[in-house]
């Protein structure tokens, strides 16, 4: 499968031009190569792709025993090993010379600017070009098992939702939540996608609302309780938000609800008719016209990273193409009183026919 | 607190010439402004520091609503929307006017080559100019708000080893240890530094053993086991490393274990002598004479990440200095059957005296 990719990429490599290509993002790297050091944000790993060969770079923290990676046994990287006396760059001119590499392709998107300068000192003797999201674009578009492992992500987030919300009554506070989903979680051995927004009434009116250092508010008797979380499994991830009301909620409220549910889904068939994600995008904002605010984008694809492409949003230039999969997410907002959003993971299909896969009831959900 | 960084911060930019420094590090902007979005890895925030003010830059996921980031409200930060109409680069076009700003420094050690051409072509009126990790080495020095936050991460990791050590038998797993530490923090609003490396017996000779993705070994009796993790506290990272040993280990490892020990605590006397942290890294290693490998550094600065400055390496151009804290862990590893490292979180007081603060006994610990 990993192979597969790297050919891919290799493709898109002979169009662009460079040829070799040096990948620094972390999960471009454990995409093509299936390694992950510890951290996704200090540069422990790199991967160098030339017409020929496929190179991975570590250091002996990671790569000095079998034990480790056994997930590399089955790949075709050649494996390289940085030392304090034998850099990244010293391997790197190596291969250069070895393989007559001219022009050296680096992702414009994620090698940081200093990292830049030092790669263009160093390796003087050819060009070092940027690209922009050749790989991020790729992991667009899903193959088998990566979308079996999403499905898979999608289901846990399901089965976790349905347990957690039976233990939400009065006095329960977002933290609490936000924590027994993280537990149910982890200790089935699946991972957090990122860390569970639970907005309680006024909260919820914030997007963004970040649980963590939030107030820590307790539902209540009439709450509106927004839960926004999604599951890993085997690296992928799922996105999924709910709205639960504790109590019958006012008219309005309902109201609104009901007009964000139909929005959302007249949003999901529109995929038949419409596949300029922009006009998507435009197309939910139409089914939304009232007083309050909608800041934010419709969707986003979803994968190894819970935000990849395409992006469903008015500045996006994306189309929807089979074997994607994203997010479509619209919301509204009434600032300081409460805030509503409903959130699916979705397949695109052959003949654009397209698979829900958070399946979880979007019905008001009064308790 | 935070004003006094902000002017810390002025004073270095006027030595170094730009009139405007653009801030995109998300721990950066946490440290200068107290405020933080979800994820550290997606650009939601920025700030600009002029002579004369200080901005913060996000969107109306985070910025509409009171409620959200009451800790901004003490700051002197002035906050900036930015929409889809009025994105950063406006924003800062205007400013660029009304303060008369001509040469815009960013951090070339955190803005990625794409963001900078963007910059480039848009700002095309003033000269922007790389500049080299200002904050990360201002954060280097703890003020007594940070280092009292730090010594309480530290309280809490040994507190959190002691509770956890007493749960190990044989049968346990790396991962159980691990969601055992993990739980035990966060079930006490603490958060982890970094994802535990819980190595058993062969695991334990791989540095930077990925517990979350390795083969899951069990204790058995005779297995040594490594521990390396840390707490957060506020924001704030605590960093120890114990070694426990199940029944007495062989004469072989434990005579190596007492070296080790004798080396870490050697080294950390020796800060009084020498403060040239490359020395203190040779210093350490000459200690270490024997046939295993030691593949990492001595000692790291721990802060709002796990890992700052000062580096304690041999590639290190840092000095020890007041009011740092950074760990030593010098370990010992005998490649596919076990290894050792031993770590505290360190912090240098007034006239070169120390302070260890993670207080968790270090005699061999056999259980």
């Amino acid at each position: 499968m990993q192979q597969q990719k790297v050919e891919k990429l290799r493709k898109t490599l002979k169009e662009k031009g460079p040829d070799g290509f040096l990948v620094s993002n972390f999960y471009n790297i454990l995409y093509l190569s299936g390694f992950k050091t510890l951290v996704d944000d200090e540069r422990e790993a790199w991967m160098l792709i030339t017409a020929k060969n496929s190179y991975l770079f570590s250091d002996s923290r990671y790569l000095n025993v079998k034990s480790q990676n056994s997930n590399l046994k089955s790949t075709s990287q050649i494996l390289k090993l940085i030392t304090p006396e034998k850099g990244l760059v010293k391997h790197l001119q190596e291969i250069i010379v070895e393989e007559k590499i001219k022009k050296l392709g680096f992702e414009g998107e994620d090698l940081k600017y200093g990292e830049f300068l030092k790669f263009k000192e160093q390796l003087e003797t050819i060009k070092i070009v940027p690209t922009d999201r050749l790989i991020i674009y790729q992991r667009a578009i899903k193959n088998e098992e990566e979308i079996n492992k999403i499905k898979r992500a999608c289901q846990v987030s399901d089965q976790c939702l349905t347990e957690i919300i039976k233990t939400v009554r009065a006095g329960t506070s977002e933290k609490e939540i936000a924590f027994k989903i993280e537990f149910w979680l982890k200790e089935k051995d699946y991972n957090l996608a990122f860390y569970p927004i639970i907005a309680i009434d006024e909260n919820s009116s914030v997007p963004h609302y970040n649980t963590r250092s939030g107030n820590n508010k307790k539902v209540k008797n009439g709450s509106v309780i927004l839960i926004d979380f999604g599951a890993k499994y085997q690296d992928y991830c799922s996105d999924i938000t709910r709205m639960i009301f504790v109590g019958k909620p006012n008219n309005e409220v309902l109201n609104i609800y009901q007009k964000l549910l139909s929005a959302q889904q007249k949003t999901i068939k529109q995929f038949s008719n419409e596949t300029i994600c922009k006009n998507l995008d435009s197309f939910c904002r139409q089914q939304l016209t009232n007083s309050y605010s909608y800041p934010h984008s419709t969707g986003h694809g979803v994968g190894l990273q819970v935000h990849e492409y395409p992006k469903i949003s008015q500045t996006s230039i994306d189309t929807l193409q089979q074997n994607q999969i994203f997010t479509i997410e619209p919301g509204v907002y009434n600032e300081g009183k409460w805030g509503m959003r409903i959130e699916d993971t979705i397949l695109v299909k052959e003949n654009k026919q397209i698979d829900v896969l958070t399946k979880f009831g979007k019905q008001p959900l009064i308790i």
